[in-house]
């Protein structure tokens, strides 16, 4: 969806400098730009990336010059790019009108121009917002409820009772509301703790590929408003996420954990049951929380079990040069005075 | 399906206090309990959050009063709290009846009252036990074996030719019996190594959402009775594992690694190949067994790579205070008669 | 498919010794099989397994001899067995024919004897190989590519624009192409970058089950030409991936990192954005990479973070030992002369 760039400065809050009806037809990489199409660079760093492109039109702060090109300067490019992008490239459709193969429940009740893939199906009690996107295979169980302009990629699984927001953007093989493990040692053998509890989340969600969110044991498994969630993560039953917390892949939540607000979540990062992470916290790839927990929010944290990243890196420092210090150990024990102790190895 | 308390209490083995005739409807948390609800507390610590919550009924352990509820006596009040779960909830459906969209091969064999969902595939000379519960997309391969009362919700897919037990809970995405990950060099590239065996899993068994069980090389995988297995984990080909283990989210285990009865393991745990795990052994979350090697049953392990939890604890006491360490060498070294040695950073 | 033991021995690069007629039906492990089967040694050390097996026909290198045996000879066992076994195991089918409940568009452009499963959807201008075999549920969006001979297990799903060369393996619940994580902060919410890039994946790669392959931001993600990718990895947005790499299971790349050829990258391996791994480079399981690092081929690394493995295990030593190291630090300041400082724990 091609705009000229006098209009598309305007839509994403930029200032124009240089031609107002240069066409801007699609964002690309520097390197690999054509005439049309629109790049962004943040700082002088990758200036000369910018001015050897292609690329007709340029996104960057104030303070960096570019022969040729027009420039639409911000003071946030990254995000004025990003912008652009939602302009310059409306999302594909995921599901048209609703396929004659989609099985939907006479009890399920549809919003305003839902669309449903092929193969789908929408059980009893559902409800789906106006607008929603359901792809082929999505599989939406009892007394679903769907917010409105959700995109539902093929083979999402909602099980029964779960709700989400608006706007959700969920990807390919997303399960929704299985069963916690939840298990009570009966002498020889396991009992099944209940899991009858349901998961809700809130608006303006993304959840990728292959992540699973179970349900409550008996309470609700909660993810807020904004919720950012990457591919194959674990989110235990009544796990509580707060607004806009962004978690990235493979990282595994265990039961009841209750993470805050604005928090910032690495790769791998492993959290015990019932731990505190409270509004704010980072939490570096691959380090581990043991159960219960509390992170502060503010000071990035880091390593197994998981430290302020400054003791972090100070312990680090000095795990690294062991061989060192235990030569120096050595050494100090051979020159003591009068020999009294053996040599250590 | 609610239950007077008199009958409960029989049901679930608990002695009964106070009113015979109260009708108890569902369980619940105790701060969401309304009068029907049946809540547990299993010690004096919770007892308050018991006494203030609205519920009627709570199985409690001897010695804890509550004035007003009907109480259930348990020596052992949450896995009371799970047996009445499951008389008070029974589970939904995944399927009834053989829909119509199903796809089921002439030649499989589907026992009494197998119920199928939606767009399942059932392909030849698959058996499929009495009772059991097919959701919809299930795939079941060629002569697999399914036993009687399973449960296998929607998007379950079973490779030709592997087993499961009775009263399997299998939850949606989960994959069994793909190609195990086995690779021989050669000279630039790789060749396969056979992926020919099966896998057979035992009775009683439950695998979360999305995880992954390999079928064997030449021989089985092999699942025994009672194990229980949560989201997201990974299970290589070879693989035995012993009765009534527990395996949490996202815990990886290489090939031909051998693991005993009534083990409990963490998650996100790593086991390399041709590990040996022996019955009773307890493996903290996140901690790494390097290929080969043996881990004892009785006592906890942790860390990468894993030492008795005792050990590790003793190990990190010292590694977290190692500037402190460094610092005292230092001193020891400036302090030195005849100040020989110059100063280390 | 039954093969005699000449004609074997010729298609695998091996020399008989033995009844050139015996006839060999299948490949098994030495502890179960019987006459007919195959089986291999690569050592003096499994010599004496190999002798008590049933076997008829054994793969052997020169040097280790067996009475009563048909010995195929050679100089690479394991490999010559993998030969011989796609031989005497061909894979079966996957789908056969199109079948009648595949959603086809009329727009899609399908090779000599293609073949799709049941409830399989392909989009419009999507472009299928000859010979390829697509399973049930999988689906192919919008103008996918697919080469030649693919195998396409149940439920895989390839979004919309990527591509697979010839003769891929992809088991079930692989997703290639969902949008990778790329989020912008605005003030308190995030603004999602654009993912708008693709997938490439060259000739012969396996991806094992529920992994899942984020297309690129702006660019595209690409795996070489005999890409080996196990069980639930994550592979982000704009990941290279050099020929002949081979991956573990639940190893996560993050976005934009770089892996060179012939790379051997264990399980639970995490590595950051932006890091550069070398040709030939060898990451131990469990491993983790920072962002932007690079490791170099040749020497194998371990540890979080990453360091050669003979810098790790000698830091290792002494970190087990610290204990040890702590006591005689004390010791040596309790036997200063004068006696001037004062005790530590």
């Amino acid at each position: 969806m091609a705009e000229i760039a006098e209009e598309l400065a305007e839509l994403i809050g930029a200032d124009l400098e240089g031609d107002p009806n240069w066409k801007v037809n699609a964002c690309a990489a520097p390197e690999a730009a054509t005439a049309g199409d629109l790049i962004f660079v943040e700082g002088e760093k990758h200036a000369d990336a910018a001015r050897r492109s292609q690329a007709g039109c340029v996104i960057a702060p104030p303070g960096i010059s570019f022969r040729g090109k027009t420039v639409l300067r911000s003071a946030t490019p990254k995000l004025a790019f990003a912008k652009a992008a939602a302009i310059l490239h409306p999302l594909a459709l995921i599901a048209q009108g609703i396929h004659p193969t989609a099985i939907i429940s006479g009890k399920a009740r549809l919003g305003r121009d839902v669309a449903v893939g092929p193969y789908a199906v929408v059980e009893d009690d559902a409800e789906i917002g106006a607008w929603t996107q359901i792809g082929p295979y999505a599989f939406i169980g009892r007394e679903v409820s769907v917010g409105s302009e959700c995109r539902l990629n093929a083979r999402v699984t909602l099980y029964a009772r779960v709700s989400i927001g608006a706007r959700a953007l969920i990807h390919s093989g997303v399960v929704v509301g299985a069963d916690g493990f939840g298990l009570v040692r009966d002498e020889k053998t396991y009992v099944k703790f209940p899991q009858i509890g349901t998961v809700e989340i809130g608006d303006d969600v993304e959840i990728g590929a292959n992540t699973t969110i179970d349900r409550g044991a008996l309470g609700t498994t909660r993810l807020g408003n904004g919720v950012k969630i990457d591919n194959l993560v674990h989110i235990a039953h009544n796990v509580q996420i707060g607004e806009n917390t962004a978690i990235s892949a493979q990282t595994g939540i265990a039961g009841s954990t209750i993470i805050g607000k604005d928090c910032v979540i690495g790769g791998q990062v492993g959290m015990g049951d019932h731990c505190r992470i409270e509004d704010g916290a980072i939490l570096g790839s691959k380090c581990g929380v043991l159960p219960g927990k509390i992170i502060k929010g503010g000071i990035p944290v880091w390593g197994i079990p998981a430290k302020p990243l400054p003791k972090y890196k100070e312990i680090n420092f000095y795990h690294d040069r062991l061989p060192e210090l235990a030569a120096r150990v050595k050494a100090l024990e051979a020159k003591k005075p009068k020999g009294k102790r053996t040599r250590k190895p």
